[in-house]
């Protein structure tokens, strides 16, 4: 299409320039509200949530509004006609007839890359199955920011499940282009960080360390990334009542933090930081939320103003199929399987171009 | 926290004067509108309904947009996280990032009151389970209000289900403040009031009677307030079927009433009211509903400028636990289950302060 | 009800000189439409949809937010009243009190009628079970006016499923009021056009020709426009395995047909269009999406100025039942059965009021 937009799928899309940029912007919001009520008067945003985010929705939607703008909304249970068959690319085709901009969540991999190569406007991945989550990293970068002031030289504590949690290992992906990063990661031995994320770090020569106890951990932490602990990821639930109290964060262990660490956390919480911790000036989980809804206006506005500039162009392979039953690419009528070539040479990999898993 | 604003979680909540302010706007925008359409400008009103109830939903979102504002929609089916085990407190604390006020329904009796106590935005209760719904009794007051010009001196027949339905209590409970009011209780055997609410009646010397029959009791009347009779309730269903019919309001019912009767309903009917009598000019069933809008136009207004100023500080009592099943005290994290003292010196009752249920 | 506005039941109400007036107005919007933005400011539209359709509710929403208006939406899984048992005028009499104009989509055939008698605000037939859908019908109208510039000499062809395709019905009986149309159906055996559409073309001398073969009509067709055959309207799944290909609409047979055909379908598609076709220039199914929009908008602002004008009045019939299991007059409170008469004078028929089935 001639006249494409710049979409956001994968926090990397970003350049640190660019993070510079949005947290430049979302710190004007922050200060001057007012200058930006009607940036975006008489535009339109659609949510579409195939799978229930109500925080993440409502996020948006509240980012739009304090734009001016107005709020296309459709969620699962509306039995979109996504149930009736459809494809993904015509579902946002049609709604690119309504709306300026999208924000996309869906529950198969590779879905918002999809949707995004399929329409004019710009197309924001709010989430796609276990792939990418940007804007949550997005909310992440710019509290690391306000309570830091920089993001370097920095150790970042990441706790709990690492091995399946994309908002970690998106975070670690982020913050490992700046200088003087170090991580912790603490998790039990079932949820260790992939060996994906580790070969990463040690490519790039990222300091990290690893290890079982967050009150062992804690200590040096400048920042702690705290995550939800599921009971249905152990086979032996014996194991899980051994282990999952020490994965809790309490007034005890936050006895033992430094003064400024900040305690951050996704959300919705469970039980993994007890509500007796709401009140430390260190817990910045809430303001995580609020900076979560500035960065998305700060996003929605570069978006809405800036042409899509084709990156260099990838040699594309078709000759696999993905191997990933989550992957889009397994689903969405006549769309062709397209792979790139990653890793090293001497022992190449081709990764599905949709969803990145490896194929085998 | 130190800034918290004023909320409605209880009709009684409101004392007479404030009723009487709210009337006195909502009558200003009924003759007025366009005075009110930008005051609420930029501002956004969340309406978290984790309970279906369409009607009461629309309402409040009407008022919002009339009032020239936002508004941010959950309803249950989303999918929202407290289905994933979130706390109501952390849920609308995250709302409370986003949205500058909240209007609240939530199957769990005592939820808005923990809403309240979570966040520092306005929560307005827009129904806890079969506890409280006080912007139906305010639709209610400026219905009665506008067609009788006064609260007192009226006799009030409410008909039908008066054990279960809670809507009938808490307009009691607002109309007992007045000088002169008369109730008549009609109804079957199996639905009477409750003896806590006559024992409130003859504690404050309101006079009252009861009885079986509408058609005995109908030609007093300056007010009908019809509800509605389920078969769920009884149990034998040959009495159901032999008694129903008596509690249907049908033309010739009215026939025998005033002719300044004012006949009311909390709506959705099912059939205990004729549709023939939709065009008697005593039908004020359909003037509820605008009413309602106008009244929650007013608190919106009301809530957004209030401080909250705390009541005089009530003793609570922690060494029980609430046995009411649907209380949310029984499963919100973390949250101390609280009792408050009622009743005279020589028969003292702990009734639980959220959800209101005597604790045994 | 006196001051009672004009509703959208079915594309017939609409004279040609108003659907001339409409694609005038639409076609002002397109081309001037910051001239409109405004036009609604303050009024609310309610989008109530007792079944599913993103795509039919998202373009009324979008069109009353380019008039600068508000929505109020009301899906089925909200859980709405009509659940309770609530009747539908009793539903809408109640969202005639927060909205302005009301499109209601519901399951059952008659129910936008029911809805219009009760309410003095437009309501606009968003579908009623498999009746009518006029809103299509004028997306229909308008993508051909913008794309042959005329509704007259045209040769159009029908394909697919032509027996339970209202949208098919509706778009033939609303060309079929201009000069020099032809038709060409084109569908298996299984899936022919019902006899009563065919008798009023016989009755009005409209030629038309039946096919089973897309591949030998297509070369004379001004416009082609294509429908879904589902698996589940063939008994023999055998006989649908080998006809369905011949209904998909491809490159090769794309090949065949003129220059300036063009191709339409009312969305959403499965496999009846090739993707290879979307950027074919006449591919005109998401124009029509963009020309749905439009003409919603210019619907919108005719119903809302028009007062409601009665029709000659037409002589009911209240001695039968009808036999229609989903016509809203079997399951509407208190609603009389009402027939009118239609038919030659010699063979005279009883068709319901509200949903035209034939009285047996």
């Amino acid at each position: 299409m001639s006249d494409m937009m710049r979409s956001l799928i994968d926090i990397l899309d970003l350049s640190p320039r660019e993070i510079d940029e949005l947290i430049a912007t979302a710190t004007d919001i922050i200060e001057n509200p007012s200058a930006y009520s009607r940036k975006c008067e008489g535009k339109k945003l659609a949510t579409l949530f195939f799978e229930p985010s109500t925080r993440t929705r409502l996020s948006f939607e509240a980012a739009m509004y304090e734009l001016g703008g107005h709020v296309l909304s459709v969620t699962t249970t509306d039995g979109s006609s996504v149930a009736k068959g459809e494809s993904i690319a015509d579902t946002v085709r049609t709604v690119s007839c309504y709306a300026d901009i999208i924000a996309l969540r869906h529950p198969q991999e590779g879905a918002a890359l999809v949707a995004a190569q399929s329409v004019p406007v710009p197309v924001i991945n709010a989430g796609d199955g276990g792939h990418c989550h940007p804007t949550q990293t997005l909310a992440d970068l710019l509290t690391i920011h306000r309570e830091k002031g920089t993001f370097e030289n920095l150790t970042v504590g990441v706790c709990g499940d690492l091995r399946y949690g994309r908002t970690v290992h998106s975070l670690i992906g982020a913050l490992s282009r700046y200088a003087g990063i170090r991580f912790v990661m603490i998790s039990p031995r079932e949820l260790r960080i992939p060996g994906y994320v580790t070969a990463s770090l040690q490519e790039n020569h990222i300091p990290y360390t690893e290890t079982l106890s967050l009150e062992e951990a804690i200590p040096d932490l400048d920042i702690l990334y705290m995550t939800r602990i599921q009971r249905e990821r152990f086979d032996d639930p014996v194991l899980y009542e051994a282990l999952k109290d020490s994965y809790i964060l309490t007034k005890d262990k936050m006895a033992l933090a430094k003064e400024d660490m900040c305690v951050m956390h996704p959300l919705p919480r469970v039980n993994e930081i007890s509500v007796a911790i709401d009140n430390d000036p260190r817990a910045c989980y809430f303001k995580q939320v609020r900076n979560g809804k500035y960065m998305r206006m700060a996003l929605i506005l570069k978006l809405m103003r800036e042409p899509f500039s084709p990156k260099e162009p990838r040699t594309l392979y078709h000759h696999l199929r993905c191997n990933n039953p989550r992957c889009v690419s397994r689903t969405e009528q006549e769309l062709e399987p397209s792979f790139i070539l990653t890793g090293p040479k001497d022992a190449p990999v081709y990764r599905c171009y949709y969803c990145e898993h490896k194929a085998r």
